[in-house]
């Protein structure tokens, strides 16, 4: 893949993700990295002095009408050749738990960072990804021809969903999981590949410090997930270690 | 089952549920069903001038922050016997189609009614479904007992998914079926039984006229369903002739 656009990167997996992807034996052209408030992404802007293929961009996935400003400098970066994978990757859970402590606004929150803002954002690069594809029209679906790939959650699935509560992440996550499967459909035509992925269960903030991997060994097995992609992911749910997951 | 409560009354498959309960051969000692605008709902008002069962309240499922001082009113109808039954059935589909017609509000609006209203309302009627369960505790969970019904869709499974497209209406029917699974595990220690349940497609204002189904056969099918619900539905997703779902 020339280029790839992986949001949330100032921490946790999206930092992980920029890391291994830099590291590569094989490393993009173009790292497209976004964060909300460039002041707060130390590590990453250290990265992007140190390598010339990452570029930050901030982004606030909850300001869909930033996203078509935005377009045009992911455009001004990838030119010509469009952008090969979007990684929805910005994510937010809150503290809530059983139904008796849920809160309206928590929920609309999280379904605004966690799925409008993925849907919303998908749209706007749609240009963009649909360049990539032409650009590769007879290459193998995959992240080196366009792709779009959701961070996702074993938490959104409600089959594995054994321990209940968590209402707005994963109602949020069962939402962009739908989201991801009518991508997957709408946008095979054009070649665009479309999947959710689940990095395990990760010492992030968000995971916390019970969280049996850590943030390179999901971040690694991601990256080689991603660079494996084909058309039989179009429209899946896969995780870290390539383990496909139920709805 | 002494009490149930249906939103969305006014017309289409709610309006056909209340016919359907007031013409049972054993029909609930009360039936409260709700509406947003109370002059805009004739035939319920003529079917609760000719039923004294038939308690009409008006209700936004938006206005989340109506539901405390609406639980009281409810309240104020079922007293010391607690509500059986919440279904939660108004519900809304923006016209919109494929990824490149999709708005940022347009998916805000749709899990505000689909998802955010039926999640919030089940919080705010909790103590009168809790009282119900306590009055039969020894009774088999059941429609009897006490049992939250979220109406999804088909359009709701992930798995079924071959269109695509209708990313609002799809994902806030994903996330309510997420819902009812996380509130079948929450509510159970409680005796509360919550399903989700897909109405076949049926001919109303959102269904169309294409539609294969009657208000009346999907709404008898739902009456029955409902009454025959067990504990080993809880969690489930059932259609109006009894057929399970996958997510
Ligand atoms: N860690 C796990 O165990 C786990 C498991 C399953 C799924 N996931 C998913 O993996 C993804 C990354 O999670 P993580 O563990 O790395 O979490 P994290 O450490 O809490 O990081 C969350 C990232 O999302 C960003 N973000 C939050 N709200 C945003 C917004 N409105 N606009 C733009 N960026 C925003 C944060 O930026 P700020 O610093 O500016 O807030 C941060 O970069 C999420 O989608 C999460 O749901 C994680
Ligand atoms: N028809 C089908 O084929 C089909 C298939 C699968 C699932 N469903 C589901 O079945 C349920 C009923 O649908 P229907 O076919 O009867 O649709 P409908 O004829 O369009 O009726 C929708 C009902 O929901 C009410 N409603 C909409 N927004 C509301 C709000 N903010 N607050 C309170 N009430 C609101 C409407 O009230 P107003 O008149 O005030 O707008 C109306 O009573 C929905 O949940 C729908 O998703 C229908």
């Amino acid at each position: 893949m020339k280029s790839i656009l992986v949001t949330g990167c100032n921490r946790g997996l999206g930092l992980g993700i920029v890391k291994h992807l830099v590291n590569d034996t094989n490393p993009p052209q173009n790292v497209i990295a976004t964060c909300r408030i460039i002041e707060k992404a130390p590590e990453l802007r250290e990265i992007a002095e140190k390598n010339r293929n990452v570029h930050i961009l901030t982004l606030d996935v909850k300001n869909t009408d930033t996203f078509d400003r935005f377009a045009k400098d992911v455009e001004s970066i990838v030119g010509d050749d469009g952008l090969n994978v979007l990684f929805n990757n910005a994510g937010y859970s809150p503290k809530s738990t059983r139904i008796n402590m849920v809160k309206a606004e928590q929920l609309a929150e999280t379904f605004a960072i966690n799925t409008i803002g993925p849907i919303m954002l998908t749209k706007a690069l749609l240009p963009l990804l649909y360049r990539a594809a032409a650009k590769n029209v007879n290459a193998p679906v995959s992240c080196s021809k366009a792709a779009v790939i959701n961070m996702s959650s074993f938490l959104g699935s409600v089959e594995l969903n054994t321990d209940g509560g968590l209402y707005p992440y994963r109602c949020s996550k069962a939402a962009i999981n739908m989201a991801t499967k009518s991508l997957s459909i709408d946008l095979k035509s054009q070649g665009v590949l479309v999947t959710c992925i689940h990095p395990g269960w990760v010492k992030t903030d968000m995971g916390g410090n019970n969280a049996p991997l850590s943030v390179d060994t999901s971040c690694s097995g991601i990256v080689k997930v991603i660079k494996e992609l084909n058309e039989k992911h179009n429209g899946g749910f896969v995780q870290w270690d390539g383990k496909e997951l139920p709805w």
